[in-house]
């Protein structure tokens, strides 16, 4: 958490629940798809971290915007814009999908919500998709409409989530698979729920529609959660890390493809479907790729926030990648980070050197992820 | 200025002056194209508005992202993506292009650099129009590269600034004209200067190419600088809202049409030249807009800062609009802002009240920009 404050201005978007969060004393924010995203409250991000394993969160994720495309080429153009094979996709099914471009480079990875056959929503990171989407629609003449709808969600968290939104939506909820999605009646209008989030803990996320709905939304959730000792939180860094979850924009950039971040599972190869990117994607199969995601656990003091990149070399100090988020994990006992790793030193158990920005050079080891 | 924190990540980005910055104090930030814009340092910004009007300023703007356009197709494409009429457009000439898409919505407003016939950048507001450009590109099928070259713009602003620069760069800087460029010996380095910045104090940017020259760069001026008694400064929120100059985002977003933002000279709206959008330019040129950007000056003790736009009624409480951007003039002694107006409100004189979050009401009127 750095001590510099953040200028607030109407460009950098509020949700329909910031008013919410600085009640409750929000500490921090970042920003993403120019939109405020809760980073930190009143306890460390330590606290934070054992009441999400422990009890119920609610979270202001109404950052992940969502691009809505619809239409007679939607499907053709959802297509076209990711190497996952979408002909088994059905309505009710969330679906992680790397975005890349005609270079198979990432350019974002969203969670597609497949609404209907035609009507679809990307629930995004920190890039704007809605251009990407629209920019080929226009090109390509398809008969689409791509907008950003009024959509703002909000994710319950923590192993106690499930006994909070039965108590309010019902026992049906729990029958709800990881991923998947319903919808369901929440303040007398109907709402689509998914059981999903940016954690490992479970959870749900409610995709409100209608940005007046928000403190009504956040409001019912609070007093029903008082019997699960809810807290306001936010993507917790050392959970997150420990999880594997990844970043665009931290962990991989434009800069990567789905290989190197371990997406080979989403990248089908076949001739049947078409995708840009896709002869890229298939000379990288066939060459090989020289890097890829890996943790890495590393010793030493606590280590100070990983704001800018951490340095990771080999113990006789060449430059092999860098730790793109890192923190200290209670649990492991040991700092532990993501980084790039490249081929010839990927392999778990490998030594590596991380040096943080307060000096030391920390002895470390490449890790499976999730840690 | 919020006293909330920005959380630090590699998504945010550094610039290459970001380690200048913070040893000079800097105190805030904002983040624009996934980048770090400074806010503020240890003045206030009074004195900072004060200084810039009389000294001279080094700004870090590198978040001010080019997108690069060449290849054969180049000119097409640019054209395709803006009103104005480009066609005259020589090398060597800046000019500030609204880019708006098939609905004729604001998607951005760069300075477009014309670098070579077939060879453009975009030094653009916040929002990804690199993925827009390459969307349409592969759409149409044009033969075009597009991306985000390794060039990080640093602004030498105030009325001293063309003496600072002669110093440095030679006599001839001072012929150059407004929104002008031309390619000087920066370190040993062809580099590109411009004559042009965020702000009306006259000053230059210097299109930096090389990262790895960011603290060289910034060294070299600041050093010379001192017998101009040169601060490290930002856009500053006072003289800029004196001087008309809006922000995507802020004063206009996609929910906007280029006439709202007082664009008109800049849409070409003839047969002999294309562009996307253009059919719904003509339409709303047909049928008139309903609102359009004005000043508003306001009573009253100095505004609270305006992270949240304060709601603008009829002296009898109808709701006609927001101040984007407000601040404190100490110049003009008054409170001065910029919102959208209804065309029946949008005459100079016309009163208006600006509710601040302070809980007063102040009686306004509209104003021509600049103040």
């Amino acid at each position: 958490m750095s001590e510099t404050g953040l200028n607030m201005s109407r460009r950098i978007r509020r949700t329909p629940y910031t008013d919410k969060v600085e009640i409750h004393g929000v500490r921090g924010f970042s920003v993403v798809n120019h939109m405020l995203l809760p980073k930190a409250f009143a306890a460390t991000v330590e606290e934070d971290y054992w009441h999400l394993r422990e009890h119920v969160q609610i979270w202001d994720v109404g950052c992940q915007r969502q691009v809505e495309i619809k239409g007679p080429d939607a499907a053709r153009l959802v297509q076209l814009m990711t190497p996952r094979d979408l002909r088994k996709a059905h309505v009710g099914q969330g679906m992680y999908i790397p975005l890349i471009d005609e270079n198979a480079c990432m350019l974002n990875d969203p969670i597609l919500l497949k609404l209907a056959e035609h009507h679809f929503w990307m629930s995004i990171a920190d890039s704007d998709i809605l251009l990407w989407a629209k920019g080929l629609a226009l090109g390509l003449g398809l008969d689409v409409s791509i907008d950003e709808p009024d959509v703002y969600p909000l994710a319950i968290q923590g192993p106690k989530a499930v006994e909070l939104m039965s108590d309010l939506f019902g026992n049906t909820i729990r029958d709800l698979k990881y991923f998947h999605f319903d919808t369901f009646d929440v303040l007398g209008t109907p709402q689509i729920i998914a059981r999903s989030g940016y954690c490992k803990q479970g959870g749900f996320e409610i995709y409100l529609k209608g940005w007046h709905l928000g403190d009504k939304l956040w409001d019912l959730i609070w007093k029903a959660g008082k019997d699960y000792q809810i807290e306001p939180g936010c993507p917790n860094l050392i959970e997150r890390i420990e999880g594997g979850l990844f970043s665009w924009g931290n962990e991989f950039t434009r800069d990567n493809n789905p290989f190197e971040c371990g997406f080979e599972s989403f990248c089908y190869l076949g001739d049947d479907i078409d995708y840009f990117g896709k002869a890229a994607l298939q000379k990288i199969a066939h060459d090989g790729h020289h890097q890829e995601l890996r943790g890495v656990t590393f010793e030493g003091d606590k280590t100070p926030p990983c704001g800018k990149p951490f340095p990771v070399t080999t113990p006789d100090g060449t430059n092999i990648g860098q730790i793109t988020s890192g923190i200290y994990s209670p649990r492991l006992q040991s700092n532990i980070g993501i980084s790039m790793i490249p081929k010839p030193l990927w392999q778990v158990g490998t030594p590596v050197v991380v040096h943080t920005p307060d000096g030391y050079s920390r002895r470390g080891l490449v890790s499976n992820l999730p840690f």
